[in-house]
C-alpha cells in the first residue's frame, strides 16, 4: 500500500510516492495548489484520505473536507525517456546547479541563456551558467556511466534542486527524447531539455593570468555592497587598483564616492586597475566561504575568481570598458 | 555635543538626537535613503561624520565615503503646534494603534476611511478603526490632561508605531494648526491630520445580544485559515453554526467542500447559524492569545468580538446577507 502523486507543468513531469496506509486502489485527479493549501494547514500529524463516488474526502483532527476530482485518465502519461543510464549522487547534483544558477540570464534575449548545461561523463560532473556577461562553473567529484551534454531550463533546475537537496542518495538518470529523466527512492522525474547550442563558453576563460591576489571572499563581497550603493546606477561600476599586500576598491556616482581598502595577498604585475559591475562581482562571490583567488588576465580581459574552499567552482567576470 | 536628524515626507515631521562626540558645528542636507544605506552596511560599531566644503565625510573601518550636500537653509521647518498639551504613555499608544490598523481601509473611496481615530480623556486612550465593514476598537488606559479627538493617516500611524513601540516612557502630545505633536525623550514628530468626521462608529457596535460564544481564538482564526481555502472567492463565505458546547463552521465553493467543529462554551438562543466573511473574521483575531468572546445580535445583525486576555480590545463584523 502507499500514496503516488503525480504532476506536470509541461517542462517538469514529477511522480512521487508517500508512505501511507492503504486500502484498496484508485485515482483521482485534484487542483494541485488547492490540494497543497489544504494538507498543509491541516490541523493533524496524519491525514485520512478517501476516494468516494463524490470527491475526494480528506480528513485530519476535526477538519474534513472533501474536494471535486477529476478523471485521472486526461491526465498525459509519464514521458518515456529511452535511452543509456548512469548514476550520480544526488548532493553533487544539487551543489553543482545551485552553484551556477545566479549566472545563467533573466531576460528573453537568446533562450539558451536561460538555461544550465549539465555535462556528464566517467570522472565528473560539470554544470555551466552564462549569461552573456559572465560565467559560472562548478566541477563535482562523480563519474557516471552516461556522457552526456544537455542544457536544463534554469527554473526546471531550481525545481530539481529543491526536490533532491536534502537527500545525499545516488540518483539515475537517463537521457533521450529531449528528455533528463532523473530516478531516486521515492520519485523519478522528467524534465524537458532546451534546444540549440549552449556557447562554447572554454573560449571566454583565461588560462593565462597577470596577476592573482587571494583575499577573504566575503569581506569582498560586503565592500562591494557598501559601494555599490555610490556607484552609478547605470554601469554600477566598482574600480578595482591591486597593489602590494592590498585591494583598494572605489566607486563614483551622482551622490558621491567611496573607497575601501582589504589586505590581500598579491603576486604579479604591480600596481593594476580594472573597473567590474559591482552586481556581477557580488553575484559570483555570494555564498563563498573563506578566501576566494582572484586572477586577472589584464586591466580589459576576463578575469577569474575561484575559490580556495570549493576547488570546483569557477566563475568569469569581463572588466568594464573604461 | 550631538547629532541631530531633521526629515519630512510632507504627512510627518520627524527630528531625532543621537549621542554623538562632536567638535564645532554644523547643517547639512542628504539625501535619506542613501545615507541610511551607508550607515547600515559599515563595517565598524561607530562611524565618524566630517562636513567639509566638498561634502559629508562618512568613515567606519576602511571604508570611506563623501556625499554631495545641499542647503539645509531649502529644509522646511519644524511645523508649530500651539495649543493644549497632554501625556500618554508611549507602549499603549503604540498598542492601540497596532491593534485596530487592520480594519482601516485599503482603498481609495472615502479617505476618512484610511485613517484611525485617537480619542484623548482623561480616563483612557481609545483608538478606533473602520473600513465601512467592520470596526477595531481600542481602549489603554492612561488618562490625559489633553482631550480630544483627530484623525491620523493609517500609514503615518504605522511610522509612529515603528518609532514609539520599544520605549515605555511617558510621550507629550498637543494638537493644533491641523497637526499632532509627539516628543519623547530623543525624538518630536509633528504628524499631519485627516480632515472631515469620523463616522458615527458608536451606532454600529450592538448592546444586546441573542448569543455568546467562548472559545480559543487561535484555534477559530486556523480553522477559519483553512476553511477560507475552499470558500467562495468573492464571498469568502464560511457559515458558523453555534450549538450546545460547540460551533461547527463550514465553507463551500468551486472546488469542494469542509468544516470543522470547535469546542466552545456557548449561552444563549440555540442554535443560531450565521455567514461571515471569513477574511474580516480572520483579521479581527489575529494576534489574539487566549480565549475570544463571540457575541452575537442576531443572524443578520452586527457581531463583537471580544478577548478575554486584552479587555481593551473589541471588534465588530456584520453577518454576509444568505
Amino acid at each position: 500500500g502507499g500514496l503516488g502523486f503525480r504532476a506536470t507543468n509541461g517542462e517538469i513531469d514529477l511522480e512521487l510516492q508517500v508512505p501511507a496506509e492503504a486500502e484498496g486502489s484508485g485515482a483521482a485527479l485534484v487542483p494541485a495548489a488547492l490540494f497543497g493549501q489544504l494538507v498543509r494547514s491541516l490541523p493533524s500529524e496524519y491525514a485520512e484520505l478517501r476516494l468516494t463516488p463524490e470527491g475526494l474526502e480528506l480528513e485530519g483532527g476535526r477538519f474534513a473536507t472533501r474536494i471535486a476530482v477529476a478523471d485521472p485518465e486526461a491526465f498525459p502519461p509519464f514521458p518515456e525517456v529511452p535511452g543509456p543510464e548512469g548514476e550520480v549522487p544526488a548532493g553533487a547534483l544539487a551543489r553543482a546547479l545551485s552553484r551556477v544558477r545566479y549566472a545563467a540570464a533573466q531576460e528573453e534575449y537568446r533562450a539558451i541563456f536561460r538555461g544550465i548545461q549539465l555535462e556528464l561523463d566517467a570522472e565528473k560532473l560539470r554544470a555551466v551558467a552564462t549569461d552573456g556577461f559572465r560565467l559560472a562553473l562548478f566541477d563535482a567529484p562523480g563519474g557516471s556511466a552516461l556522457a552526456a551534454k544537455l542544457v536544463l531550463p534554469a527554473r526546471s533546475a531550481d525545481e530539481l534542486v529543491r526536490l533532491i537537496k536534502d537527500a545525499d542518495v545516488p540518483l539515475r538518470l537517463a537521457v533521450g527524447e529531449g528528455r533528463l529523466r532523473i530516478e531516486g527512492e521515492r520519485f523519478r522525474a522528467a524534465l524537458a531539455l532546451m534546444e540549440g547550442t549552449f556557447p562554447d563558453y572554454q573560449r571566454v576563460i583565461p588560462g593565462r593570468f597577470v596577476l592573482q591576489a587571494v583575499l577573504d571572499a566575503e569581506a569582498l563581497r560586503q565592500a562591494i555592497e557598501r559601494l555599490r550603493v555610490l556607484a552609478d546606477r547605470q554601469s554600477q561600476r566598482v574600480d578595482l587598483a591591486f597593489a602590494e599586500g592590498t585591494l583598494e576598491l572605489a566607486a563614483e556616482g551622482e551622490y558621491g564616492r567611496g573607497r575601501e581598502a582589504l589586505a590581500a595577498e598579491v603576486e604579479g604585475e604591480l600596481p593594476l586597475a580594472a573597473a567590474f559591475n559591482a552586481h556581477y562581482l557580488a553575484d559570483a562571490l555570494k555564498g563563498l566561504k573563506g578566501a576566494v583567488r582572484f586572477k586577472l588576465s589584464g586591466a580589459q580581459t576576463p578575469s577569474v575568481l575561484e575559490s580556495e574552499e570549493e576547488p570546483g567552482y569557477l566563475a568569469v567576470v569581463v572588466p568594464l570598458r573604461v
